[in-house]
């Protein structure tokens, strides 16, 4: 039995027991979150022991990935592998191997040996760059090397995969009756639109989606149904393409929970402030509640070199009406390949973020860190401050850097620190 | 008569033009608003020549303050003008000089006489450091010493002026009532509560307010009424105390405008997201649409380091809701005094949040640049996207530090790039 299965039937699968501790959850309340497919547990059965997992959705923990992985232009998997430390070592959920350059599945084999957390990836980069390595176009795949691609990635172990199944050509002639500003921006929805409308042929992830929940079943890999028409513009979002695509992957997640397989669905991308809470909605509704997956959303488009703060912006925004796991954004998006300090203040952006969209979504129960943080700095406790805040070593560099004579204070305040002036004067400056 | 008076009376004062001009708003319909007291233009007549005037309200464009200023531990007068040229670089509409260090006139008449931007200040600082320098504690400075910093900061040209008149002895008893965890955080509320439990007297710039309108009157210093009581821990927000000051700030604000005299109203601080919508609310009600200048507000307490990425967050959702000026915070908010880097990357960060939030606030007339720059992206203009950004010179080199083979993508997807796919098909990728 699978773990969705198995929590229909009313039980906890291992996995799903280690999830729930790793949080303090009550497990029973989290399998019925999983038999209801409003919260997945990533953990494929091929891959190794001794690595965490996590559970997506409501009530745990909203979670951050991390997308790693070479390009043809930048293969190294040494890089890479310093970029899966960075991730961990900032506190990332998850990391997704998204490599295009060099040998894929060995990078991938390298990934998932030395990650200790949950590994996802996107099966159909490797069909597409089979195709280019054999001298083709990336559009000169065939459907079954595209299916054999997502059984490959299950195969050797990956926690969950992104299939853009929902990719419809009707969804196509959508886009075709509003033309948008940036059109398809997600790439493997860009190699797959690519295809259909080379080979005037249906989507083979949406039209043999059965044999891709099969695959799913054999290796208890869960699927992230991607958006491959999430916009990539401001102007772009929320359109009728967009929608009928986000409409299809809900009946798609149907499909596959009543098979057994657990699901998560994927969202935007470039979408304004005011938008997202009803995109969250949306998917909410349309997906029966399943665990959201949003890469950003950015809120606006005008900010190369700083999209790892335009996505914390969306992040933090969504997580608060809904959104269950963030995939980050780094300071090199949309201008180059991150390296790994980009992956790490991207993974920090990402969870200052998930962490502020819970205290807006959960209240003081999401406050607490906030709140024995904030007992912290009214005392001047300096090193508990720097030591149970986000980023240890840097907020330590920081105030470092600046060397305050006074050891109570920092060089912003000195001896003009409220806290210091408050405590000689008796008043209502402090709780208990 | 005063920029008020002038509009009141249906006229255009010639900062009002210069304002308007700056980016073309339609004069009559800024003179309508500052007349009606939702729109300033901070303007003080003792400053010299040769400087830029902004308009702060709707339906002018959201702006962007920059903290500058010595401290008692770092006073280097060139390290702070390097802070006034890095916040003008990084495109700041104000500065507001903080010293606490040094000679603080004599810091103050160089920012003044280096900036090309509106210049604001806290004068209450200066009484505070004045007898601390005289060996006194800060609360042993006189009533007078406060007010004449008021008008010693006005004379010197000061464009707008922090005052913490809305403290009040019964706003600090609900403090007492309701003790907070981090009690009184903003500088110049500390000193001027801790004078009023030191003296047991009520708030010399509360009781002797006329003469604080007389001043700003004689000068056209714009008054900004600050939050002293503003939340420094998301515990904190909206309490009985804020509110209580919040609604005295309402009524001084009618009591200066009536008398010719522009008022911006100074909010949080440490707010949890969901609470910013009703903080902008509140401010828009009690104070009759007087423009709302926000200090983040910081949607988490835990993240010294990264409070410029904090503050983003808080600051869009401020902005989209109708907060009209957006007062930076920097990455060593809470460690240290800010270096120019740190000052050019807060004000990066706070732009990206005024303009996420204005493209929430008022659509597609707000989303042209970010349409514009999308069609760039589209089209592989790598030399459009970069210098058209928000930080041309970080995203060349960003760009530039993973060299793409590719002239016309870059190192993340080099040949896989979605654009230069989807030219190869024909579809509906693109509009026009």
């Amino acid at each position: 039995m699978t773990i969705l299965e198995q929590a229909k039937a009313g039980k906890a699968a291992p996995a799903v027991l280690a999830a729930a501790k790793a949080e303090g959850l009550d497990a029973p309340g989290l399998v019925a979150e999983i038999a209801a497919g409003r919260a997945v547990v990533p953990a494929n059965v091929a891959r190794g022991a001794g690595r965490s997992v996590m559970a997506v959705g409501a009530p745990s923990r909203i979670k951050v990935n991390a997308n790693i992985g070479t390009s043809k232009d930048i293969s190294d998997l040494k890089e890479e592998l310093e970029k899966l430390d960075a991730a961990e070592r900032a506190g990332a959920d998850a990391v997704m191997d998204l490599s295009t350059g060099g040998d894929l599945r060995h990078v991938r084999s390298k990934i998932l040996e030395a990650a200790k957390i949950t590994v996802g990836s996107v099966p159909i980069y490797e069909a597409a760059v089979n195709a280019a390595n054999a001298g083709k176009p990336v559009v000169e795949m065939s459907a079954n090397e595209i299916l054999e691609a997502v059984r490959t990635h299950a195969a050797d172990g990956v926690d969950f995969l992104t299939v853009h199944c929902g990719l419809t050509r009707e969804a196509i002639r959508k886009l075709a009756e509003r033309p948008r500003i940036c059109g398809v921006v997600s790439r493997g929805g860009t190699f797959l639109a690519a295809w259909m409308q080379r080979h005037k042929q249906e989507n083979p992830l949406y039209e043999r989606f059965d044999e891709v929940i099969d695959i799913a079943r054999e290796y208890e890999a869960t699927l992230s149904l991607g958006d491959a028409l999430r916009p990539g513009a401001l102007a772009d979002s929320m359109d009728a393409a967009q929608l009928a695509e986000l409409m299809t992957l809900g009946e798609l997640g149907r499909r596959a929970r009543e098979r057994g397989v657990q699901v998560m669905i994927e969202g935007p991308g470039h979408v304004p402030l005011d938008q997202i809470a009803a995109q969250v909605q949306l998917e909410k509704v349309l997906c029966d509640g399943a665990p959201f997956y949003v890469l950003g959303p950015l809120v606006t488009d005008v900010a190369p070199g700083y999209d790892h703060i335009v996505a914390a912006i969306g992040g933090a925004v969504a997580a608060w009406h809904g959104a269950d796991f963030i995939c980050y954004v780094t300071p090199t998006e949309h201008l180059a390949l991150p390296a790994p300090q980009d992956v790490y203040e991207g993974v920090i952006a990402a969870r200052i973020a998930a962490h502020a969209g819970e205290v807006a979504r959960y209240g003081a129960r999401a406050r607490q860190w906030d709140d024995r943080f904030s007992k912290l700095r009214r005392n001047r406790d300096w090193e508990g401050e720097i030591s149970q805040g986000i980023d240890p070593p840097r907020a330590r560099q920081i105030r470092a850097s600046r060397n305050p004579p006074q050891e109570d204070a920092c060089s912003m305040c000195g001896e003009y620190c409220v806290f210091k002036i408050m405590e000689t004067v008796p008043g209502a400056n402090q709780e208990g």
